[in-house]
């Protein structure tokens, strides 16, 4: 039976793109099975891609590839990698895509050896021409260190910082769940001085919870999420709508 | 050869919902074939899933495991159901989605043998945590009766009311097929004292035809839909688009 | 290992016809490898599909079927066909959507054989009582000529004409590729008497380039495209977005 490479793209669904790739995946390993996650994420939305790939990678079988991109720097310097965990590996763009991945990396490679890509590599389409390509080979038995050469770091993901004043500090959401819930970009580090309220819309928070159970069916709580962030829920229902909040909502927090 | 199990949902493809359930399915079972029918359902809209699932499911080979979720419902008491028909297994929630299946049911089962659940369960993903295990594990052989209880009925669905005012009698559209057709709420038993006339904005149809080519292409037409609701169509055109009808809206008979 | 059998649509995912499309198919050959393409197909544009399915259909591996379908004619008599080329199958309406293939053909079928298709054959939805049970028993290995009989040719794409004002052509955009790229309705034989100028929303270009790397990054460029038409490119970006072009622009040549 064949190993699995999970897709995970904003390439939409209007063209040719998803097609190309998977076609150069099947006629390279044709026993491959690959699984659609989704081509639909919000285009050039790093922070989007970087959750989704955290919260669903881990409930795929040992040995899954996952081949992930969103891709804001087409045409600039980002290497193409591939990074080795304990259960999986992971193929795309060094943009920060990856840096949320829950496992510790054993190996991450620059992928270098042009025997493995598409020729000629074209200037747009590097999922096409490299990832699948490479994704397909792996998926065949090629070894990890064949594909380039080992690199020690891949790129962090760069998220809208918070600011200071007084007495307080200026956040926002940087991300919707699919069950409404907001995921802002205030970090264990912004709160050190403590926490007395949150404020979102007009709503004021006073506590940060533990878990959803912690506050009763309805109400709004506060929480650090499981991307390391500090998030707004509703237990039982969904804090955007109820909120009316969206991404780049402020989030205000006196400390 | 691996058992298909075919995947039903409002999930949308923003994020990392169907991902999860795949994947959840596939550690349990890595032989089975995954099918996507749509992730793409009208939000919490069960008569049109309801329609989807008993227009598709049947044509699926015997054996075939549909998991079906469109859920308004997440959180309340609603059950987790497996049921099974003479070809098919269905699961999902027992919120009416599956009420318009075609075959007789052979046996329903409560789901709550925590044994085949992901532990600990989530109380907002049901989907991945009950539902998709479940799936997985049936597709592996584990005999109905060892996921729960034995029930008599499901629930219905709930459809929005006809009303009667002297001579006539009022409804509306519920669902608009990807034809065009416009399927209304209304049934063969509110039709017992006659049909005169229909009118749907402004248009006035003056019988109910057997088939499409009972009437001339081009020409609108009232019929009998296979679900069991009177129907409103254009032989060769979309009703929806030429009527500039939507779901909800007023359908007025004379009897 | 199964067949490969490609799906590309513009059914959309809000209702059961993708569902039904691959039950036919997995009903017949349960062995069969289905793979989406798309079914987000700009509705009923030919010229989008005819481009979708001349840039994809050729990184598959050989026998592979691609079974596609965009059809403003349902109900018309455009011929349902089956077109053998050196290394696949390509099975749908006879409307022009497979004009821009780019291997020769070596066979055209037109189907007629109703053995191999559902019983009945609806008006309205030929894609699951037609070219899918066809799909489906061709990947089982029935014989190409026992579906129909052989035709000579099939029908052309109608693209929109350009037009002539003195010493100007007046041509239009007819379609966005998935990197902004702008294809033209301008052939080889609209520009017999020479270019001097290429005019789109106030910006011109003054000749035609070999590649794109003929232009410096960010720089606009003209260029026939592997469709056999002019097209609008900028170098490592985005034309359309930054031109502010869609489809149906108008494009003005001096000649």
């Amino acid at each position: 039976m064949g190993k699995i490479i999970t897709l995970t793209t904003d390439f939409g669904e209007a063209d040719y793109s998803v097609g190309a790739v998977k076609g150069v995946i099947l006629s390279i390993n044709p026993k491959v099975r690959i699984v659609d996650i989704t081509h639909q994420l919000q285009p050039f939305n790093l922070i989007s891609a970087a959750v989704t790939l955290k919260n669903f990678s881990s409930y795929f079988p040992t040995e899954t590839i996952h081949l992930a991109v969103v891709d804001p720097g087409v045409g600039s310097k980002r290497k193409p990698i591939l990074i080795q965990t304990e259960k999986y590996c992971f193929i795309g763009p060094d943009n920060g895509i990856f840096s949320w991945i829950n496992e510790p990396f054993q190996k991450i490679i620059h992928l270098t050896n042009s025997k493995f890509f598409l020729n000629p590599v074209s200037s747009t389409f590097q999922t096409r021409d490299v990832f699948a390509p490479v994704a397909a080979y792996l998926s065949l038995g090629v070894k990890i260190d064949e594909f380039g050469k080992p690199i020690s770091k891949i790129a962090g993901l760069r998220v809208p910082g918070v600011q200071f004043k007084k007495n307080k500090l200026i956040g926002e959401t940087i991300q919707v769940d699919n069950f409404g819930n907001l995921i802002t970009n205030i970090r264990p580090e912004n709160l050190k001085k403590g926490f007395k309220t949150l404020k979102i819309n007009d709503r004021k928070i006073f506590k940060v919870s533990h878990t959803f159970s912690s506050v009763s069916q309805g109400k709004i709580l506060v929480y650090w999420g499981s991307a390391g962030f500090l998030e707004i829920g509703i237990n039982c229902n969904n804090a955007a709508k109820i909120l009316k909040a969206k991404i780049g909502e402020k989030v205000e927090i006196e400390i």
